[in-house]
């Protein structure tokens, strides 16, 4: 085990948020650490081409996690596959418990953002990786040709189900509802792809062998099952907040799980700031960057007055 | 003068706020129409290098106003020029008067930024563009190898003498206090760089003839006023809020004159949100841009409720 070290600010999980959190702190002079429990750039990997973060007309979620990643690293340490496993007040300072060993901290920023939700259906253990899939980006190339099923009828899920359609998968998408929530600009395109849409249909199970090989799927309008012949499965139903270790440590949560924060990224925890898809809200990198950015400088204002 | 149209969304002002506004407006759906005074991009055509943004390790401001203004001309329809000069509520919409015509829309984003406070000193209005400048990188070209005052302690004053000195210019800086507010870091790159300051140090007036010659310089400590002779006169005092408009509908404001806002961007007035540097806090590109994001996505969330 290392001995503990002190630092001004840990920021726990390296999204786009984390990174920028890191970056912005050692830039306002505080001695910095991230720590991410996987590789930098969360979620936004997943993101097969993203139009709307300001100054990329048009970029894969993986380049720009990337790219971001090498200019906080220009200032800040981040240690990738080392899990925070706890944190607590011990007197003046936070105690930081990792895998690894033990870190002493002033401050701290949580963005540990969200994680897929799942269906909760017979066979989606069973099948992961074998045929269902939280990410087409990663996955879709296996399924090129064959048919494949999308689950959701959010931003998410519409736009798995384009990028399959374009990388020639025969995609077929299933809503529980009779209407998309996708945002109109995107359900214009899924139009124009063609993607066949089961509406008003819900996966009750995921059926195969070695992998998977059918869906059974409820259609709440006419009251029956059917068995959709499928190679492929992509859950997109949303995101839920991983708050394990803001559970732990007792912060305000909303009725969702998750962090309440002020505007300045405080959370109810003393010197304790929350950034990026773990504040709920609306979820977008450039939101996530900005709450980043906004809680390494309260932390520096803060800790600024506690002297 | 144009007759009336019909707009969901009108944004005035077309910083990295309105600009991201404006593209998040149309992307959700929303007919769209931004205005700008000016030309895109606001004081972040100012920046002389951006370090921060994330995304991008380095750079200069109006580099990536353009970025940003291509990509979200891809959307929506930015008039230049073409200044807002009264908005008002009529029965269900509000109703925008430019100088060129006017305009219906459900919900409006401001996002008319700050302007360069001045020094409210004899001579400043003077020469103004004869030696007196609020924009190293606007206008620093024409002082290489000349002696320059720059007026201020805060991350843009420190900046402005950077970018000065490094262009080959005799730079000073003159701040108020005995201490910079500038970021550590930037402050020891103004070490390493080796410009002098002169502290506790107040301009009282600036002189010249057809130009400037002199500043006439209070020192606190002293308590004596001597003359300082430059060419050129960088003031970077801070910003305050261009908010004529808001002022003008009565929209709730803090006692610095910024937009009070939500979360969610929503000012005291139904359907009028404010982004960017109009409403205060952390004045970053990244947070200008989130929180037209976010204003849009408001703007739309509260539309769809209407109906």
């Amino acid at each position: 085990m290392e001995k503990a070290k002190n630092y001004d600010l840990i920021v726990v999980g390296a999204g786009p948020a984390g990174m920028t959190a890191g970056m912005y702190g050692v830039r306002s002079g505080l001695e910095t650490l991230v720590f991410e429990k996987g590789i930098c750039g969360g979620l936004s990997n997943e993101a097969p081409e993203i139009e709307n973060y300001p100054g990329f007309k048009k970029v894969r979620g993986m380049e720009l996690a990337e790219k971001m990643k090498e200019q906080a690293s220009e200032y800040v340490e981040i240690r990738e596959l080392e899990k925070v496993e706890k944190m607590k007040w011990s007197v003046k300072n936070l105690e930081v418990s990792t895998e690894k060993g033990s870190y002493l901290t002033r401050a701290a920023v949580i963005s540990t953002g969200t994680r897929h939700r799942r269906l909760g259906v017979k066979g989606e253990d069973e099948f992961l990786g074998r045929g269902i899939s939280y990410c087409a980006t990663c996955d879709g190339f296996f399924f090129r040709d064959k048919p494949v099923l999308v689950v959701g009828g959010g931003d998410s899920a519409v736009r798995e189900a384009l990028y399959l359609k374009n990388i020639g998968c025969e995609v077929t998408l299933v809503h529980r509802r009779g209407k998309l929530r996708a945002e109109p600009y995107l359900q214009k395109n899924l139009e124009h792809a063609g993607v066949r849409i089961l509406w008003n249909s819900v996966v009750r199970e995921i059926r195969g062998d070695k992998k998977v090989r059918s869906v059974v799927r409820f259609d709440k309008d006419r009251e029956i099952e059917d068995e959709l012949l499928v190679e492929g499965v992509f859950i997109s139903i949303g995101e839920e907040p991983v708050n394990d270790l803001a559970a732990q440590m007792g912060i305000g949560m909303d009725r969702n799980g998750y962090i309440i924060t002020d505007k300045n990224q405080r959370t109810s925890l003393e010197r304790v700031y929350a950034a990026g898809d773990i504040t709920g809200g609306v979820r977008q990198i450039v939101v996530a960057c900005a709450e980043g950015a906004i809680a390494a400088t309260s932390a520096y204002n803060d800790l600024l007055e506690l002297v």
